[in-house]
C-alpha cells in the first residue's frame, strides 16, 4: 500500500560513488528517497541518513543492492515504523507542576483529602475533580486484532496505544490501554466493572464475536458510563454515513433500498440494526450458510433476531444467488466472495461496500467499472469505510453531556454529522466519505451526538455550549430538566 | 498546618471601601493576602482577586467578615485546592503527532500490524514496542485512604492521581490510576492479573490490613512484574533510611539497639521485617493486645511469624510497659498512645519517630525536649518520614533493570541510599532524612536499587549506565549473564 518507509544510514567513500548512484539504485528497487540528511562529511568519506518510502517489495533487496555498490557501506537500517513505536506511543502528564510544599500540600497530602472526603459526600463530584470526565478506557483481550486474529492482550497494545494517540489529538479524549489477559466472558465483565470508577467511558476494541455481543450488552446493562465496541459500531456508523451520501449520488431513498451485508459478525450486525434504524426498505443478511431469511431459527441469538425483522426477506440461498436485484452490497467477511458476473446483476447503480481486510470482497479494479459508488477500508482507494472518522467524536459528545449510554438515536446522529461533513457541491461517486483529517468531523458528530443524547434522555449533563441564554424559557433543554 | 490558600474576587465601591481595609479584615481572621490582581478598575467600583493564606480557622468566617465590610461585594471564592483537582491532576500525551496518513499508517493500521506480530513472536519486545517499559499502575480499592478510611474506590482518586503526578514529575514514570470496585480478596488478585500485561510494576495504594498482605503476596507470586504495596514499604524504607541517620546521631549500632515498633498493621509489619534485615539487635512489636512475645501463638499469620524470630523478645506486656529501657520508638497507631512519662522511662539518647496521622502518638511539643531526635509524617517539624521519598526511585530502578521483584535487598539499599543523600557535615538532630525535592534523591535510590537488583539475581536487563566498557571481562554484569 505503499506506506511503509525506512532510515537508512549510509558511510560514501569519496569519489569512489556519488549520491546520484544511491537514488538510482534506490529506485531500481521501487523505492523513494523522501528525505536526507548529512550526518558527517570529512576528507575521504561521508555519512548520510536517507529516508526511503519503500515500494511493494519492501527493503531487503534495496539494502542488498545499496551493500553491493563500490563505495557503500550500509551503517544502520532504521524501520521508521518500529522507530514510532519505541518506549510506547502515549505518556502520561501531570495538569501542573509541583514548585513547593505547598503546591504539594494541595495536590497531595493533606490537602487532597478534602478533596477525596467531597467525592465520598457526593459521588458525581468524580467528574469535576478527577480524571473521569475526559478519560476513556480501550480495552482488548487482544483475541481479534486487526487481521492477526488471536494474538494475545501484550501484542494487541500498539494497536490500543494508536487509538489512545487518535483519541487525544483528534477529539482531545484522555484515553488509556488495557489488555486483558482472560477471555472468558464472565471474568470480562467483572474485571472490566471492578476497573470502571475512574473511567468516564468504554471503548471495547478487538474482541471476537460472539462474546463481544454479551460482554458489550452486559456491561452497557450494569454500568452507568457509555460501553461501545468500536470493531461493531465504528464501522456501522461510517457504513450508514457512506450509504446516505451514496443514495444521495444515485438518487434512491433509504426506504425503497434492498441492502445485502456479508458477514454477520461484530461488524455486520452492528451495520444491520443501524440500517434498520435509518429505515432501509428491505435487508438481506447473509453469512457462511447463505441468506438469513424471515421467520427461520438460528443459535445466535443476534441472528435470530434479524429473522424476526419485517425487512428481512424470505428468499434463502448463497450470495450469488440473493445478490440478484439488490440496490447495496455491504461486505464485512473476506476477500473474493463477490464476483464480477454478482455485481453485474445487481440492480442499476449499484453500490458496493467492500469491507474485508487487507483484500476486499471483490478487487477494486473488477468492480469499480461495474458499480455506480464503491468504497473500501483501504485508504489507497477512494471513499475509505474508517472508524476514525467515528469513535473520537462519539465519545467527545458522550463524556461532554456525560451521556450514560450510546444508543442507536445517538449513532444514528453521527452517521448523519459525518454525511453531512460532505457539501453538495463536493459530493461525487468518489467522495462519500470525509478525510479523517478534516476537522469538522469531530466537531460536527459531537454536536449530533450530544444533541441525540439529550432527545433520548440519556445525558445528565448539558455542555455550556448547548444551555439557552439566561432569561429564555421553555425549550428541549429546559423540558428535560437539565438546564 | 497552614497550607491552605483560597481565591476570593471582591468587588470594591470607590470611595466606601479602600484596599487597606480588606487586607486588615483578612488579617483580623488569621489569613494573610499573599497576592492580588486588579481584574477590572471602573469609574464607581473595581474587582479584584486576592489570594489569602489562611490560618487555622478556614475561610468562612472571613469571608462573612468581608460581605458584611461597608462597599464590599464578594463575587466568588474559589477554594485553591479544589481548582487544582478541577478535570484530574493527569491527562494523557501522545509522544508524537500524527501529521498526515504516512505518519497515521506507521502509528496505527496497517503499519501497527508488523508491530503487533513482532510482540506475539518475542512477549519480551513489548518492553520495547510499548508503554510497558516506563508505566507503572497505582491501584486501590478505596479502603484506607490517607486518615479517611474506607471511602471507597471513586473518592479515592484524587490520591492516587497526586501519586501519578509525583511518579512523573520526580522519576519520569507514567502511572496511572486504578480504582477497584471490590474490596473482595480473591477478586481483587484476579482484576489485577487480568489488567496486569500493559504494566511494567503495579503500585498498591490504601488497602486495608490484613488484606493487603495476601493481595501483595500472591500478586508477587504470580506475575513476573514488580509489585509494591507503598503504605507498607514505602514508609518502612525512610523509617529505616531515618533510624540509619540517628544511630549516627547518637552513636549507637543497629546491632545493639533495641527497637518498639507500636502499631503492627500494614505499615509496622514491613518495619519490622525491614528492621531485621537490617541487623536490628532486639525487637519489640506491639499492638492493642500488648507486646507480641517470643514463642506465642497469633492469629495474624505475620503477627505470627513475628514471634518466631529470634530478635524478638519474650517480655510481655503494655506499650507504657515495655517501652522502658528502649533505645527507639517507632509509632504506626494512634493519636496520644506514647506519654512523657513513657519517654522518659527509655534508654539515654531517645529516638521517637510518631507517625500517626494527622497526630502523632506524643505532641512533638512535648517529645522534642525529652529525645535525642524527634520524627512524625508531619510536614511542619523537621524530619518528616514522607514514602514520596521512595516509590519514585524505587520504581524507576526496578523499571529500569526489569526487576522481577522488588525485594528486601533492594528495599534496604533504598534506605541506606537515602540516609546518605544527608552528608556528615549536615547531619544533626533536626536533619536526618532529606527533602523530597532534594534531587539527589531519586537518582540515588535508583542507583542503589539496580545495584541491588542486579546483585540479588532479580533483574532482566542492565541499564546503559551500568554495563562495562566494551573489552572489558568478568564482573558481576558478565557473570550474571546479562550484559
Amino acid at each position: 500500500m505503499g506506506f511503509e518507509s525506512v532510515m537508512i544510514r549510509l558511510e560514501l567513500t569519496n569519489g569512489k560513488v556519488s549520491f546520484g548512484d544511491v537514488a538510482q539504485a534506490v529506485g531500481g528497487c521501487g523505492g523513494d528517497i523522501v528525505a536526507t540528511d548529512v550526518i558527517r562529511s570529512g576528507a575521504s568519506s561521508s555519512v548520510r541518513d536517507i529516508a526511503v518510502q519503500l515500494g511493494r517489495d519492501g527493503y531487503e533487496e534495496m539494502v542488498e543492492t545499496l551493500r553491493a555498490l563500490e563505495g557503500v557501506e550500509v551503517v544502520n537500517v532504521s524501520d521508521r515504523t518500529f522507530l514510532a513505536h519505541l518506549g510506547g506511543k502515549i505518556s502520561i502528564r501531570p495538569t501542573m507542576q509541583i514548585r513547593n510544599r505547598d503546591d504539594l500540600s494541595r495536590v497531595y497530602t493533606p490537602g487532597v483529602a478534602r478533596v477525596c472526603a467531597a467525592i465520598a459526600n457526593d459521588p458525581k463530584k468524580a467528574y469535576n475533580l478527577t480524571l473521569k470526565r475526559n478519560t476513556v478506557a480501550v480495552i482488548t483481550d487482544g483475541t481479534a486484532v486487526l487481521g492477526l486474529g488471536d494474538i494475545g492482550p501484550a501484542a494487541a497494545a500498539p494497536v490500543m496505544e494508536g487509538k489512545a494517540m487518535l483519541f487525544k489529538q483528534l477529539a482531545d479524549v484522555d484515553a488509556f490501554p488495557i489488555c486483558l489477559d482472560t477471555k472468558d466472558t464472565e471474568e470480562i465483565i467483572r474485571t472490566i466493572k471492578a476497573i470502571s470508577p475512574i473511567f468516564g467511558g468504554i471503548n471495547l476494541e478487538d474482541i471476537s464475536s460472539p462474546r463481544c455481543f454479551e460482554i458489550e450488552r452486559r456491561l452497557q446493562e450494569e454500568l452507568s458510563i457509555p460501553v461501545f465496541h468500536d470493531d461493531q459500531h465504528g464501522t456501522a456508523v461510517v457504513v450508514v454515513a457512506g450509504l446516505i451520501n451514496a443514495l444521495k449520488v444515485t438518487g434512491k431513498r433509504m426506504e425503497d433500498i434492498r441492502v445485502v451485508v456479508n458477514g454477520i459478525g461484530a461488524a455486520g450486525v452492528s451495520i444491520c440494526r443501524m440500517l434498520l434504524a435509518a429505515g432501509v426498505g428491505r435487508l438481506t443478511p447473509v453469512d457462511r450458510d447463505g441468506a438469513i431469511v424471515r421467520g427461520g431459527a438460528y443459535d445466535y441469538p443476534m441472528w435470530q433476531w434479524l429473522a424476526e425483522q419485517p425487512q428481512v426477506g424470505n428468499r434463502a440461498g448463497a450470495l450469488s444467488e440473493v445478490i440478484e436485484g439488490a440496490d447495496v452490497f455491504i461486505g464485512v467477511s473476506r476477500a473474493g466472495v463477490l464476483s464480477p458476473d454478482d455485481v453485474r446483476r445487481m440492480a442499476a447503480d449499484p453500490i458496493v461496500f467492500a469491507m474485508a481486510n487487507p483484500e476486499p470482497e471483490i478487487a477494486p479494479e473488477a468492480a469499480i467499472p461495474l458499480v455506480r459508488v464503491f468504497a473500501t477500508g483501504r485508504s489507497d482507494y477512494p471513499n475509505q469505510i474508517n472508524n476514525v472518522l467515528v469513535f473520537p467524536g462519539i465519545f467527545r459528545g458522550a463524556l461532554d453531556c456525560r451521556a450514560g449510554e450510546i444508543n442507536e438515536a445517538m449513532k444514528l446522529a453521527a452517521a448523519e454529522a459525518i454525511a453531512n461533513v460532505v457539501t453538495a457541491p463536493e459530493l461525487n461517486e468518489q467522495y462519500i466519505i470525509p478525510s479523517i483529517f478534516n476537522e469538522q468531523v469531530v466537531t460536527r458528530v459531537r454536536e449530533a451526538v450530544v444533541r441525540a443524547a439529550i432527545a433520548t434522555g440519556v445525558a445528565k449533563r448539558i455542555p455550556p455550549d448547548f444551555r439557552e441564554p439566561a432569561g429564555e424559557k421553555g425549550g428541549v433543554l429546559h423540558a428535560a430538566g437539565l438546564a
